[in-house]
């Protein structure tokens, strides 16, 4: 039997439990060329909440009444004649939010389970690592020197995003909420400072630890934050617009940032990004992360829970806070 | 005498005639290396607004007392061993409004006043010609068969980004105020489609005219008009953010766009820009202009007003849009 979590409808403001539906049913029969997947973690991430929206995207949104779309690592516990793929084997993909996946193996990625803990696979050689090593090295184009701002800082991305441009020879400082996460970030990270937004003034701390201004600013989470950022930036900084998890559950129109003409004085840069359009540049990324680990110049921590009964209150810690570093949820023994 | 207009406060909101000083005094003595320049005509910009402002900016804020800084253009009637310039040369260059200039040079060019009418110095071979190449093919890095949308566009810089923008093979929508400024776009300027913000739903006037989408946003004006272009965005387009005419006297903060997320969806990019970076750059400019206006390519219209008395009527002309192209205050016979 198969554990599946579907979207049971569009939410308005916070998912609640009524958003999803829980259902059991049985294994697929497998067609020639396919595999069964027994899923062991999913990936649980702040795009999810966009792509249950029924707007035009990157990507579509998930019909109602379909399993939730999420990224997975599972092992293969059956094949059918595929061509790549064969049983024992571990693959990444697009599993979605339940235990067995049956697929044809399109967009499915081999992966070797001795180099790493599986949940390591969804976090720092996952999507999040790929999105913080682009998104700061190619979308920002840092340069040795820059002065970087993270906000979500203590999250799967931010966290990469910040140890990657101390890597770099960069100041760093972070955004994040609570002491805890504030200290992770200057005492396990190693940011030059850390802000804490849920008991610090954004502004003051931004006068306090970027007194000579932002050259970049890596923003998952916008809203107040992003216009704050804004107020800082020095001649020809440039805004990765990576997410924006404080709009994500607004009921309202988002807030856009007031502050924007600060791009104009500054001749600053706000650029969007999708990490799926560096998927051809993955394994350089996946090379230096494999590097800096064994090194020991890196560290990714992932926020492990158990259960996918436990999926509706595991999700809410994205939006609540309540969990350091990537997001993950065990599915199976 | 000199008659002078002064900053006498700063405004909240639209200038009233209180936010200036009228002022007429002796013309000053000339020093070694001086001139006098007569001032012909005084450019009036929406910029002049920012620097009105008493925040840190990209130059600094005109002071109380100050004359009101503005560019100008006009002719030496005295030169006191001035090394490059003499009496009957032709002056651009920052005189402020007022009728004669006493100064050592510097920022000062020489122009040939025989080549155009002096108006076009301050208009299409001035400031808002130089912001308007420079914008759309470096800031903007315009390409062929780009779908252009140009707000402001029966104004100083938005007419001459749109025609720029169809010299170079480009469709080119324009946003105007009112039906005989879309006319103008489409009928002299030839625009391929003009949307009246005044009288249209912009988001309708969008989707009949940019069915597919913008390539590239112009924008002059904000608010609105920034947030309806974000929700038309194609993949990897450019926003340049030339100015934000809509929110130059806003009591409030000003609106951010709501839609800025679409930069994340459609890997947009929003740049600011200042045209003076381009200072080394200008002769380029000129030169193709020049070649332009000679093929009968490109036109320039200045809105042409007069006497110094009546600059704060004129001056609020920028806002209520009750002018076309690019406005002017003659200022002496």
């Amino acid at each position: 039997m198969n554990k599946q979590i579907l979207l049971a409808e569009r939410p308005d403001g916070l998912p609640k439990s009524s958003t999803w539906s829980f259902q059991e049913t049985e294994i697929q029969e497998l067609k020639d060329g396919d595999v069964l997947i027994k899923q062991h973690y999913i990936s649980l991430d702040p795009a999810m909440r966009g792509w249950m929206r029924d707007v035009k995207s990157y990507n579509p949104p998930v019909a109602i009444g379909d399993v939730m779309r999420a990224g997975t690592v599972g092992e293969i516990v059956k094949a059918n004649n595929h061509p790549k793929f064969k049983e024992g084997n571990f693959l990444s993909g697009w599993g979605g939010v339940q235990q067995y996946t049956v697929t044809n193996g399109k967009g499915y990625f081999k992966i070797d389970s001795n180099k790493a803990p599986l949940p390591k696979f969804l976090s720092i050689i996952g999507m999040p690592g790929m999105t913080a090593y682009f998104g700061i090295l190619k979308v920002a184009e840092l340069k040795e020197g820059d002065i970087v701002l993270v906000s979500g800082a203590a999250g799967a991305v931010g966290s990469l995003v910040g140890q990657i441009a101390k890597l770099k020879g960069c100041r760093v400082v972070g955004i994040a909420g609570g002491k805890d996460k504030c200290d992770y970030l200057v005492n396990d990270l190693g940011f030059d400072a850390a802000i804490d937004y849920k008991n610090e003034n954004i502004f003051s701390g931004l006068k306090e630890h970027c007194p000579d201004g932002i050259d970049v600013f890596f923003d998952n989470v916008g809203g107040e934050i992003l216009d704050a950022a804004l107020s800082k930036l020095r001649m020809h900084a440039r805004i990765v617009i990576c997410g924006a998890i404080s709009q994500y559950n607004a009921t309202s129109r988002p807030k856009g940032p007031s502050n924007y003409l600060s791009l104009l004085i500054n001749r600053g840069t706000m650029k969007g990004m999708v990490v799926f359009d560096y998927a051809n540049q993955y394994p350089e990324a996946i090379e230096a992360y494999s590097k800096w680990l064994e090194e020991g110049k890196i560290k990714s921590t992932e926020a492990i829970y158990e259960g996918i009964e436990n999926f509706h209150d595991t999700f809410l810690r994205l939006f609540s806070g309540e969990k350091l570093g990537k997001l993950v949820l065990k599915v199976s023994e």
